[in-house]
């Protein structure tokens, strides 16, 4: 078993000085939000309500890099660098020629990487003066990133969290409670957009985003963070890529194909985006997988239009795949997966076929993850099972044609919330919802009006 | 907030080529284990029952010290080294000249310090040409290391579980299981020893333990493994304290004391073991605290006693501080911390003067994890939460005196899986038991007859 385990290890100087704008590198005029009341072209003043400026700023930014602030890159050092692992047990396992590769972001405080956009946009929130953010989170992972971001930089912090997970997850209550958050089960009573909702009604990450969004656009002292699907929260979270490419320079590798799991798409723009643009300005020809949930398709299935980001239609409409904005994905336990939409930037390089999205089912992707922990004993959060799955499918198929093929794929987070969903899975309970027919004709007949068609 | 996280990082050569034996630095001849049945000393031989021989080797050893097998140091990459931090937001939260680290032990697979010996017990077993390990765990953790490193090594693992946790804790059997073990609920009715219990009684460690031994004395191919208390275990979890003598040196500090908590003992003496070497070899003079549950005070209350490891009496006897073998400790969260024994080494240490123990109630430790948690980020497991108040009282006094105190202590592990105990800190529903006068003339009561008194 020698040379079984090998990591890269970057030292703390080697954090990323800038994060990288992949805006800068699409075709064309990015298409801009639209103000959801007059469905023209929303400008920075129309996020002043709930964004601090320097955020608004990062958001509409073609600049090709963003420095990452001093204090950010301080309190990155809590977690970061992270290692980069190559996975030769599961390799063995596999009998694959492949290199497996995989990123590992489960080693924050709060366990995924949502803690590489909480740092910075707390601390530019407090640097704005700002008292108090407000957020919505689903399985939980952000609301606990943001709640110790806050602590942090001494905000309050208050979180919606969708009803089916506040009664199914306590511990992930508990743990944001610990940091000290305030957290409200939503729907709530608290806001116009919960009472809209019966009051145990299970709830979605759409209907939480409304609540937030409210109750930030209504207190002067309060904002509003979202944990995904923006510019600025894809930008953070490319420190993950900008580590890789040093990492896999150290393993003396190139990726043939680059994978991640994609909910709002921040994980995935993250980690592909440093390499995606190697393959724009350089003349690198690495693939690229975004692996998502059969039970939630956005990026397979969905119609690629401008649409609300949550329930009410309270944000601003956002060119991306879409299935349909008060759309309620049935209750997979990749929780952070469940959304109808994505970000308008992955959803760009989708639909400008520089990306390639493939949609696995619920029992497919424990069963990999099964796979991964039984060989290299990191357990995973459900939501990377599915990069993983994508990643053990294209190990099987470069045995197949006897190549040496380079996988790398983003484990974004740790499972040790999600055991229940792993005793599902073993004992032979889990379900396999999928998309269907009728889901796709309500999306449909859902879009808004009046918006120019992409 | 600049140089707000300082963390001292080692790269992987750096993993520790020897483990220290303290055995060779304790004053005369080590007091021998006893056989149970004869309560002569037991030799070698009383062990090759249950344990292979490279074990029983290293468990009698008085070699300063012994090599680390490669393939043991290979897995350790999985996770070490461990990372040193300065912890200069708590330091600043309490306004103290003294300067606190830790060593966290959370990164590893299973989260805690446990699997620093799990892997080189699952490879000892596996080159044996043992098929299969037996154990017993409390809150988890132990059985959740070792459940991974029989993965690693292809050996069947099975695992008791102490029935109060069984029943309160399904995620670290959904753990266990994902790893591959089987899990039983100890009181069970596979063993002599768990039949004479109720069918559900809450269990104990000494009984889950007697369960284990069982199975494993009646099975030529099957080993038993224990997490803690004896010699060979608190040898390989020395691997934390040269880690951390180097990491020191690194932060160009000398600790004034050295704090950990202790449950078996392994934990404390893998972090203290080879600080202490340097005080009784080099003349160092850094002080020792051993922090314990006030509701299971073995080190503060217990007897120094020749005792029974188990409950049924099928382990051989130790000299060791001892709470009674039949003792059931009060269902405290720390769960790893309610042993009714204690490591042979670490009594000797307590009982020569050089290790001072301390005792805390358990809402006083909450308060302190708490309190670490929102300033370090990391949540921390129940057991390190009493060395984190033992470290919290020293640099309280620190700042009372006035002095620059150096205060390092070991955080053996998160607290993912106890959220429901922060949970009823929170809802200040925590309870305080302690240790009576009752349940000590009971341990007085049961102590063996017919052994050599101490």
């Amino acid at each position: 078993m020698a040379d079984d385990v090998t990591k890269y290890l970057l030292s703390e100087d080697r954090i990323p000085t800038h994060w990288v704008n992949l805006m800068a590198d699409l075709p064309g005029e990015p298409l801009p939000p639209l103000n959801p009341q007059t469905k023209q072209p929303a400008g920075p003043q129309d996020l002043l309500a709930i964004f601090p400026e320097q955020l608004i700023l990062q958001e509409v930014s073609t600049e090709p890099e963003v420095e990452i602030p001093e204090e950010v890159r301080e309190a990155y050092k809590l977690w970061r660098p992270a290692p980069l692992y190559r996975a030769r047990r599961l390799e063995r396992a596999l009998d694959t020629p492949a290199h497996i590769y995989y990123k590992y972001e489960g080693g924050s405080p709060a366990g995924s990487h949502k803690p590489n956009t909480a740092v910075p946009q707390a601390y530019e929130n407090a640097k704005a003066g700002i008292r108090r953010i407000t957020t919505e989170t689903g399985a939980g992972q952000w609301g606990s990133s943001l709640a110790f971001a806050c602590g942090i930089f001494g905000l309050e912090c208050e979180v919606f969290m969708v009803g089916s997970s506040y009664d199914q997850k306590p511990y992930r209550r508990s743990m944001m409670e610990t940091w000290g958050a305030t957290v409200h089960r939503s729907p709530s009573q608290l806001t116009q957009s919960g009472r809209s909702h019966a009051e145990f009604d299970t709830g979605s990450l759409g209907i939480a985003i409304s609540e937030a969004v409210e109750i930030a656009a209504q207190n002067d002292d309060t904002n509003y963070a979202l944990g995904s699907v923006l510019n600025h929260v894809v930008l953070h979270q490319t420190v993950i890529g900008v580590e890789t490419i040093e990492q896999m320079g150290m393993a003396g590798e190139e990726p043939d194909v680059v994978i991640a799991c994609v909910g709002g798409g921040s994980n995935f723009g993250g980690l592909a985006g440093p390499w995606l643009r190697r393959n724009l300005r350089e003349g690198a020809t690495t693939r690229f997988v975004a692996a998502e949930p059969a039970a939630c398709p956005t990026l397979t299935k969905g119609i690629y239009a401008y649409d609300f980001g949550d329930t009410a239609g309270l944000t601003p409409l956002m060119p991306m795949y879409t299935l349909g904005h008060d759309f309620v994905p049935p209750p997979v336990h990749a929780g952070g997966l469940r959304y109808h939409g994505d970000s308008p930037l992955v959803s760009a390089l989708v639909h400008e076929g520089l990306v390639e999205a493939r949609a696995y089912r619920q029992s497919e992707t424990f069963a990999a993850g099964m796979q991964f922990a039984r060989s290299e004993g990191i357990i995973p959060a459900p939501e990377p099972t599915h990069a993983i799955r994508a990643a053990i499918d294209e190990a099987l198929a470069a045995k197949e044609a006897g190549e040496e093929r380079v996988i790398l794929f983003g484990l974004s987070g740790h499972g040790h919330f999600d055991l229940s969903a792993y005793d599902a899975y073993l004992a032979g309970t889990l379900e396999d919802p999928e998309f269907s027919q009728e889901d796709m004709d309500r999306a449909v007949a859902k879009l808004p009006q009046g918006v120019p068609a992409l």
